[in-house]
Formats: structure tokens, sequence, C-alpha cells
């Protein structure tokens, strides 16, 4: 049988020993798990960048993959920790909005809150719930624990908001949510609103205009502004060989806009 | 029957592709090993903080997993590379003060020098051991063979010295040994020591005096200086949401102070 | 039976989700797969640093391993992607100069074009076919698929210039060909052409003279410009607990020079 799949999503930062601790208290109830680092490079505490994370990359993952996302401000406070089962997948998390992207697609079919301690490592610290409570119990449901037994079922996950697209006539309006780590601005604007733009438009961000949306990076020249359909099949705001974040001077958050304009 | 679990760390940087090589040596002879990244963000040639962090993180491995660590500044001078048991757990590390902290806790109970070629790789470099010594040596032992045949039994590591904390009345007097990737300041200081002082205590480090210990980071707001005890039992000072590194200026082996004042 | 080994190298950067879909769709694929990042940190669409890399590392891994190589600069134009096999290995690539310094040691004995979209993902992006047909490509490899059936067989790979260096009476005159994540400068002059200097030698670069060929860095003193037989076995320049780059202020490209001088 194949090994179970545990991937680890952290702000701990590449290089940082506690992804290898976590690795350990893992390996050490699950020695035929495959460990996958999803990210160690999450903004420290930025809940928002690891939920677009989770929400892009874990459904490439095979069915039963358990995936732990340890991005954790109010460590040590009384939020909780939860297992949720979204599609094929299964996620262990703090409840405090990282699994809130995901679920926007697909409802959780069940969600756990982690209450009994005769499933963690025995002796808690205050600070380090992904090493005493999150990588035992992933590496239990990688070996196939029924996740009732981890404590009472919950309702609710934490929501936090994401903003829609609006279209209106000739235009859409949406939003920067997140930024990768060329400085590819990542958009709420779907490929299948660009429909109606095929014909000719202008991408309005950071004060600057970006006439047409390419194909591919190849279709432009080094260093101009490009907007394309990402492989998350949203828009995207790239500059060739260059970073859109430094160019535009933009953050997450910022406003982008789709006008339709007749070809010239 | 479970993979036997490898561990690396070096001083080669993220991205190197020399670590990448000795895990292809380590598959080579060992294909069913399962390899764990401990950090490769070691200091160049940073024999002190290595130790801190083999003696941190290794021993939350699973029983006899075989940790190779490669931070070698005297590589091609006679410095020996040694075989250690320690606890359940065995090592693979020239020998210049890598594994004396770990030895603090439990010495070694099998020691053995490197000699016998027939178990590295046939052509040897001078600049890199990693790969043609310890790589090979790393996959036999996690195959199991017996460390007896790859040379004589050696009766001492070579130590470094580990300050210690000093406690007087009232007061403990440690010392900052190293510094982690968040840049909080990770002491000599154990938990236990702080006990007489939970009912009021200023710690001094930098010239700054920090008032009471917290128990997590989130008792705190942003960009305060913040005395905590950290995931591995020990007082460790943080800025959260920020660099104490920066904030208060210092380096490992600064002073700390721990004082007990009244409750006001 | 040993798991099959694939390797991965990207100029994704280190820490991008974009490297983990890939590992998902393989491990979906080919769930008892090793994976190994060769390395991330490949120069944003910099071929010929990853050309490098490929030739020196991936020799290092057990036979049959497939090595996984996404540069590609011209994802989503008429480029082709192709399998090859060179010595014991399989490389899966863009057909743009990724294994033009591999084939100069061996050429390949098979090389397939990747045109059979059966083997792909179902829909293909235009940004990301490193997760769309490399991977999926690379996953049914490692199970052992016939190459013939992923598409029609090609007689040549697109190759690069690779300078070879000029030996004259007394001298040689190399190039720079990389550099290093320690800043050391990687040259293209083998060991076996420094045999008749050993009696004493003047290595020139970036207009600074650096006497002698060092047998290891622990020759040198701290901060120290130093000649040295790397682990690759090239003539390589380096800066003792330093950057090479940063001190000779030169890049990829720049001439290297050696010169007989009498022993004084």
């Amino acid at each position: 049988m194949a090994s179970p799949v545990i991937t680890l999503t952290t702000d701990f930062g590449v290089g940082s020993p506690y992804v290898a601790v976590m690795k350990g208290v893992i390996l050490s109830l699950s020695p035929s798990a495959t460990l996958v680092d999803l990210t160690h490079q999450v903004p420290p505490q930025d809940i928002r960048y690891a939920a677009m994370v989770l929400a892009d990359a874990t459904r490439w993952f095979p069915p039963a993959t358990v995936h732990v996302a340890v991005v954790d401000p109010d460590v040590g406070t009384e939020r909780s920790i939860i297992v949720a089962r979204i599609g094929p997948q299964t996620y262990v998390a703090p409840d405090n909005g990282l699994l809130s992207r995901l679920t926007r697609a697909a409802p959780a079919s069940l969600i756990v809150e982690l209450t009994d301690p005769a499933y963690w490592r025995p002796h808690l610290s205050s600070t380090f719930h992904g090493r005493d409570i999150m990588a035992p119990v992933a590496a239990r449901l990688a070996d196939g624990i029924d996740p009732l037994l981890l404590g009472p079922r919950r309702d609710n996950l934490m929501q936090l908001d994401w903003p829609e697209p609006i279209v209106s006539q000739g235009a859409i309006t949406g939003t920067v949510l997140t930024i990768d780590s060329f400085g590819n601005l990542i958009t709420n604007i779907p490929a299948e609103l660009l429909v109606p733009f095929a014909r000719g438009s202008v991408v309005t961000c950071g004060g600057r205009d970006v006439r047409g949306i390419a194909r591919t990076y190849a279709d432009r020249t080094m260093g101009q502004i490009t907007a394309l359909v990402g492989s998350n099949g949203m828009l995207e705001i790239a500059v060739v060989n260059g970073s859109a974040r430094q160019t535009l001077n933009v953050a997450a958050g910022a406003e982008v806009q789709v006008r339709a304009v007749g070809e010239t």
C-alpha cells in the first residue's frame, strides 16, 4: 500500500529546525509517511496568504492526503485546533480562517475540534502546538484513525472575508488577493469573467495601464508589465523578469480594473 | 519494515545542489532511506549554532535515526570524522564540537573514528567529505552496519565550552546561546530555574528591561519585547512580530539577567 | 523494490508552492516515488546555471532516476518538451539547452519529444507545463513506461555554447561558467590541466592575482581570495568566509588566467 502523504505549511521560514522537529514527531508515530513541504515561507502570521496557498495547492495532492497548516498567531490562547474534511482531503489547523478560502469552493463535510489529549504529545508546551498537537494528530490521521475519536464535532469554521470581483457593463473591478514569491500580483478575477474582454482590454492597477491580456509570459518582452491568466486560473499582473509588486508599488488589497476597449 | 530515517544538517545554504548530491549518494546505497532536512541554514562554519540545533531537534526523531552534520571548516585537514551513539540516536559528523551540546545531556555510548575507506566513496576529494565519507557511511548505518567495522573506538569527543547560568539570591545571570531564524534570543536559562520568579521578575538584556515572563506570544502586543519560555524549554527573548536581535542589538554571548521583583 | 527517485530543478524560488503542486501531481500518479529537490534557486530563467547544476549533481543519483528540470522562459510557445536518456539517467525538460552541458560528456542515447497528451494532465494551462506535462510524464517514467509511447524520437537536443579553456605555453585562459550560492566562481578549467602548474602558479580574475592553488579552504585565512579545485573537479575562486563574486566584482563569463611562476 502506498504511504500516506502529509504536507506541511508554516510561517516558520525556510531552514527552520522547528519544521524538522514536526517531521521527527510525525515519523516517530507514522514511519512510512511521505512528507511534502507545501511552503514555510508564509509571511509571519499572514493567515490570508496561507489560506490562498492552501486553496490553490492542496487540491493537486492524492485523495486522503493530510495537510497540516501552522500559522498560529494565537497559540496558547483559547482558539481551537480542528480537523476538517474538505473534498477528498483532510486538514489539521488552528481555527483562525486558514481554511476559509478552501470552504468557499466546497464546504467541509466533517469538522472535529481537537480536545482529547490522548492523541497529542504527553507534555504540552504553550508555544508550539504544531509539534505537540497538530503533528501527532496528522500522523494518526495518515494512519487512518477515525477523526471522531479526536474530539467533538463542530458545525462551523471561522470565516474570513474574501472580496468578490464586481462585474458591470464593460468593466470588472477586482482586488489583489495575494502576491507570490516572484512578485506577481494574484487577483480575485477568474479567467471565465475575462471571456467578453477577448477583443481588447486594458487592465489598470497601481495607476498603471496594461493593454491586453497575454496568453503567456513569452508574448511580452523583458521588464514589461503583463496581465495574464496564471496557473491557478486567476488574472495575474506580472513583470517579465521583474517584480510587479515593486514596479507597481502595490500590496495585497489593491484594486484592479479590467475595461473593454475596441481593437485599434 | 519502516524505512530508516537520515537527517541532514549543513551550512551549505538553502538551495545548494551539494545537499542534493549528498542525497543522491545516500539513495544510491540505501534506496529506501527517508531523508529529512534538519536545516541547511547554519551560519557558515558556525559550529556552536549547529550544535544547538542538533541538541534541540534530533531528539524528536525516531530511535535509530542517523543524523549527519556537515559544518566542517577544517575539511581536508587532519580533523577526524566520527560516528557516535548518543541516547537512541546515531550521529555522523566531524569531531569539532558539533556533538558537544548533545553530550552534556547524555554521554556518547559509542564513539568510532571513521578510518576504513572501504565504506567511503572510491575517490576522495579534499573539499567535500560530506559527500565522499559522511553520506556513504550514513547510508550504511541506516541499513544496519555495525559501526565497529568503520574504524577504531575512541574514548572522547571534542568539547566546547557551554556556559551555565549562575543562580544567586534573587537573580539568575545567563547567556544568549544562539539566535533563531525569527531573531529570538535563546538563552541557557531553563524553565525550572524560573519557578521562584513566578511572582514577579524583570529580565534584562542589551540594556533593556522586560517586566514579567509571558506564557505565550499572544499575551503581548505587536512590537513589544517579551521574555517567555520557548518550545525547547529555555528562556527566550522575543519581539512580537519583530526581531529581538535587531531591537536589542545583541549577538550570541550577550548576558541575560533575571531578577525577582515584588508584585506591584 | 525500491521506490523510483524523481528530482526537481526549477527557478521557482525556495518556498514556492508551485514546487509542492508538482509533487502533488507526481504523488497522485506514482505514490511510492521518492522526491528530491535538486535546487529551486536557479536564478530566474538562467538556463546556463541550471545546465551546470544538472551536469554536476544528477550523476550522483541512482541509475534510472528521473530528473525534471523546469527552467522554461518560453513556456506557451512552440518550444518542445523532451525526454532524454543520458548515461543511466532519464531527464524531462524543455528543449532549450538545459541538457547541453550533460551531453558534452555523453550523448543522449534516446530523445523523445512529448506530443501525446494522453500522458499529460487533462486540462493544459499555457503557463505551467511543469505541472501539466512534465510532472505527470516524470511519474509515468518513474513507474517504468516505455518513453517511445510518449511521442516521436528526435535526433538532436538544442545545444548551448560551452567555452573550452585554451592552453598555451605556461598559461591557461578559461572562463567563469557559473557562481554558486556561496559566491564561489566556478570555472571551466578542470583539475587535470593544472598538474603542470603544481610547482607554482598565479591565478588572475577580475584584475586580482591569487598566488598558488590551495588544496583546501583550511589552507587559507579568513577573507583571503583563494584558488582551489572544487568538489566538481573544476578550478574555483573563493573568498574564505566571504563572497568571491562580491570581492572580485565579476559575473559569469569573466576571464580567468592561470600562469606558471617559479617557486621563490
